[in-house]
């Protein structure tokens, strides 16, 4: 009979166990959980703070007794592995209830540990919440009563739906994020619909500030006409480094995960270059008796097969599976990541998948970059909604390299089938040949990601050149001309500075009115810019067209002037 | 200067007229079109019969002024082209509006004449309107002014959504379809949940029963007392194979749509088939100067490469692209089709993509089958829907052969997902392995599509065995028990006749009581019938799980039940 011990009951973990269950009937299987809690749903914990999941038990997926009736498995609350001894293959483990310890055999060892927020260590920080199970929410919703203000420090994806969460409890929430953006795995021209959101939604957002201490509570004295003492519990000020204090009776900590490794770290198992776990690609640690999976491993990169960190359910999940197989002797293999990720907030949703510019220029990649902005669905049918689309690609071997889509309706199904195009190995240009469902309140008879396929062979068959948002000052400034082709009221309305003003319908008419040498036009969104760019060129003129158009460029711009005030002195 | 003749000024016709000009800046292109507009929106014409889409002129994507401002086409209505003079390479074209004809010379000939609606040749079928194109759209507008009844003669994706939308103008409806369910795409058991959305918003269903005549309105003159004679006019009767007559003052036919092929035919170019103008992988037809795209060219089939017609947008406006390029000498090449589809009926949406189950049958193709009904996002979240999916695979090469998805919310992602992947050639136990964005309100950790594939693979790694529903008769009969792991609640509410209940959960413990001999488990959905049978088979036991659990069963029985009462003697 085969023991095997998990450590950390809820993702990766408990996904281990019961397919461990379901392919051996025989094998011992223990899960020690140190929270109260296993199979929680981590991902719904902000949405419960927010009264969104209504009930609490929602939250609670399984629990100790409904595993051991179903699979069979011991599971054990409240019981931390404080220690590896990997010489006798056993675990020394902590009854947090009582107190006592005890130790436990193995033949084989999964690790599911997880990944724990990052409090950064700053005068006062001990009074921020931080949300990671089902303790921590408990406390931040007791904590939430009777709060006038709340700072939500970070802008990742986990500070974004809190700071959501408590507006939906009537609080009114500052955010505070270091850089000039939340949501990092976005470039800053396609975050500015996630910023509109929040401050739409009466979110005070901070950019480009850090918190550097947090005031605590004072609590005031007075003594009363009759002697007594009358105490008053003020709150704590979180003072940022742009000189704000700002009095918040709750402040949350959402500055990121890192993977939780000590244990491994101590019983001497190899750690990654990015603070993980190191794991081969049957998830075996340095140790062959050890597994380790979910967000405390390194992941490979399905790019550049670099180790990477990718905290996310999915891929837990998936891991916890396949580490039961190879336990079993089964082949089983872990796949590199693309780390597709989606979050949403006030309604409007954000995704990402593979590398975004921002990482590819980091790395000297070269990419093609395309920004489109189609509907949702069918413009003729009611109800859809603008998506602005980032495409990333090789410009030697078409391949996609990343996506971003952000918007209110369908961002999540175009993310989805583009990480599907790029796990399948289909090039941007095979995007356009995708036959994908199509009536007119789901998509387009041309849908959003076609496009993308065709844009990008309009690039790439050297049918038109395009400029980036924030290459065409440098295109300006070396004397070409901008010509905006929308109609005299969208250039009225919405003008790039020193454009000047042709439609595109009256292109070939009025063509003698353009300046002699080089061309950039524009459009809104880059689709009449395409049309005029094919025009212009067969007549011989030297042209280019902004790519994403006015809208990218004005994303783009406003994300720079955010990024310059930040970084201006204050 | 090329010489470019387009007709039919759709879908195909003006996609490619639009790229010819984006690609040719000199040619001359005209655009022939029989019907008064060009560039409408087909798809969106039931939904302004509805009020849905509210302006008639949102269907109006293009105009052929905007067309010649934009494109410097030659766009021109009501002209049909009656002949074509191959030899002299000129079409003959007639102008409606003054019933003039005159000639066309052509370098290059594009066909897109599109499909036209069937009407059976059966007495009085000429009161029945049909809906192809705006004319349609109007005369049926106005016949459905104070129409206390209508008649929806076929139940392929236009019927039912003619359907829905003169339930929405508040015209009591019926539906007849001759064989015993809506929807040919989907397999019988999948159709459930749009007969039974039809029904809930009033719609008549009647299946089974064809239309044999229609009696046209009978006026009846009645003399009044000062002789006058005053005369009243009543309302068609459809008169069905099974007895009915149903009088309505509205009927609509939409059995289907054949190839528009008649100018081609007389033009003595090829015919393929299935009846529609037969073209080359660069869209040739057997004439080099003459090329076909849309709806009236025969396609060839993503799986086996046989001919098949495929009358949707998205391959209509992706092969006029192409043969654009072609025409100008650029590579081009049309690809084989999935026909991947999709109709949305009063909130719930059918899709599906490749081959269904009744066409693998009839090919005799081998086919491994799979059904799941899944959440459209994580149960702990609000709102998430059941989604009815299914899935086709190759049993030898784990293949995707098709899939079917039906729902009320996250079908179209799921097929679109699913039809990318066998675009990019990912097996069925391949789609375990894609990372698609995750987020409680947009999925799941393990999203449906993943489960699909791990699904699959539990069954092509031979882990468990599974039962059809329509197998599961044959298995009881040959002396297998059926053991519903469900808890007593489930069981007595939704009960399979003859199946014996001992929860999952109780297995263990009460194995003893189990009959001896081959068992059937089953679940509500499922996934339990499958843990138990993982746990039964280690404990010795022959043992199979109901694919898709009660809810396929009864799915699939229910709609046997309608087969059956249909084919019975009325
Ligand atoms: C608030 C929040 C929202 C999230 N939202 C999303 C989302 O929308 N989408 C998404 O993809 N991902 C989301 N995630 C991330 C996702 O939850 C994780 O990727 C996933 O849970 C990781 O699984 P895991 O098994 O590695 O770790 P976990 O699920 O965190 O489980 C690890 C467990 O191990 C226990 N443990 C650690 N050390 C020990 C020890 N020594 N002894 C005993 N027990 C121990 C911990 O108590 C913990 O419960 C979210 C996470 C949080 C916290
Ligand atoms: C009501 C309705 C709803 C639909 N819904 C959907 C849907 O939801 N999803 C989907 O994918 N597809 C749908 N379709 C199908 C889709 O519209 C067609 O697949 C597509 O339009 C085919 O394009 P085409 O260019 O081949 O033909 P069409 O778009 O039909 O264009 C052909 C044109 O050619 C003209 N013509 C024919 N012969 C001549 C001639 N001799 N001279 C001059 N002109 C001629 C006709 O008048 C017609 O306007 C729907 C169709 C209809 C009618
Ligand atoms: C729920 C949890 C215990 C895992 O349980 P699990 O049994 O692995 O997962 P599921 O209940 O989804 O069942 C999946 C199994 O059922 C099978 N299955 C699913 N649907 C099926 C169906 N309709 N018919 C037959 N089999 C089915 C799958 O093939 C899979 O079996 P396999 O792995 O042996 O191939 C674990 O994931 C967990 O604790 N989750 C909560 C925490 C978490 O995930 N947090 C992050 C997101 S909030
Ligand atoms: C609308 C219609 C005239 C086609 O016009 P079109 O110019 O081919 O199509 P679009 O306006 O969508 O533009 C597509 C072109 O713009 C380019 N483009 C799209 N978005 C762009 C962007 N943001 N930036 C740059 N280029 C863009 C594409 O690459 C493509 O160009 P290419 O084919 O040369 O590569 C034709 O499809 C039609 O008549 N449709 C109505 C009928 C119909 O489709 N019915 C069935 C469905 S209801």
């Amino acid at each position: 009979m085969r023991r095997i011990v998990v450590v950390g009951g809820v993702a990766g973990g408990m996904s281990a166990a019961t397919r461990l269950r379901r392919l051996d009937e025989e094998a011992s299987i223990t899960v020690l959980e140190r929270s109260g809690h296993v199979s929680f749903a981590n991902c719904g914990l902000p949405y419960h703070l927010g009264g969104v999941i209504e009930k609490r038990s929602s939250l609670l997926l399984q629990t100790p007794e409904s595993l051991a009736a179903r699979f069979a498995i011991d599971v054990r609350v409240h019981h931390e592995v404080r220690a590896i001894d990997r010489e006798h293959r056993r675990v020394s483990v902590r009854d947090l209830a009582t107190d006592e310890s005890f130790e436990l055999g193995y033949d084989a060892l999964v690790l599911s540990p997880g990944a724990r927020p990052v409090v950064p260590n700053l005068p006062g920080m001990s009074v921020a919440h931080t949300l990671r199970d089902i303790e921590d929410l408990d406390h931040l919703v007791a904590a939430a009563r009777d709060v006038e203000a709340a700072v939500v420090i970070g802008g990742g994806f986990i500070g974004v739906e809190v700071a959501e969460n408590l507006v939906h409890r009537g609080i009114p929430v500052t955010l505070v994020e270091a850089t000039d953006q939340v949501m990092a795995p976005l470039d800053p021209e396609m975050v500015e619909p996630v910023h509109d959101a929040l401050r739409a939604a009466g979110v005070q957002l901070v950019l480009g500030a850090s918190v550097e201490r947090i005031e605590p509570a004072h609590v005031t004295a007075t003594t009363l006409d009759d002697g007594t003492v009358a105490t008053a519990v003020g709150v704590p000020v979180v003072h940022l480094s742009d000189g704000r204090a700002l009095p918040a009776g709750l402040v949350v900590a959402a500055i990121g995960v890192r993977p939780e490794r000590a244990l491994a770290e101590e019983a001497g198992l190899a750690i990654g270059e990015r603070g993980g776990i190191l794991v081969d690609e049957q998830l075996r640690t340095s140790d062959p008796a050890i597994f380790a999976v979910g967000d405390a491993v390194e992941k490979h990169d399905g790019l550049d097969a670099s180790s990477v960190l990718v905290p996310l359910a999915n891929t837990a999940n998936r891991q916890g599976r396949v580490v039961a197989d190879v336990i079993v002797g089964r082949p089983g293999a872990d796949r590199p990541v693309l780390g597709t990720a989606i979050v949403g907030v006030f309604g409007v949703a954000a995704a990402a998948v593979g590398w975004n510019e921002k990482r590819l220029r980091a790395a000297g990649r070269p990419h093609r970059v395309l920004h489109t902005h189609p509907g949702s669905h069918a413009g003729y049918y009611p109800g859809a909604e603008t998506i602005a689309l980032k495409l990333l690609v090789d410009p030697d071997t078409d391949a996609i390299l990343g996506a971003q889509a952000v918007g209110r309706d369908g961002i999540d199904k175009r993310i989805d089938v583009i990480a599907t195009a790029m796990t399948g190995g289909l090039t941007a240009g095979e995007l356009a040949d995708l036959e994908l469902a199509y009536a007119p309140q789901f998509g387009s008879a041309k849908d959003p990601v076609n496009m993308l396929g065709w844009v990008d062979r309009a690039v790439a068959d050297g049918d038109v050149e395009t400029v980036q948002w924030h290459e065409l000052g440098a295109a300006l400034a070396a004397g070409a001309t901008l010509v905006d082709v929308r109609s005299p009221a969208e250039h009225a309305a919405r003008p790039i500075p020193g454009g000047v003003n042709v439609p595109v319908d009256d292109l070939r008419a009025r063509m003698d009115e353009l300046p002699d040498g080089p061309l950039v036009v524009h459009c809104e969104v880059g689709l009449r810019g395409y049309v005029a760019a094919r025009l212009l060129a067969q007549h011989g003129r030297e042209v280019r067209n902004l790519d994403g158009g006015y809208r990218t460029w004005r994303a783009g711009t406003a994300a720079t002037h955010v990024a310059e005030e930040v970084s201006a002195p204050a």
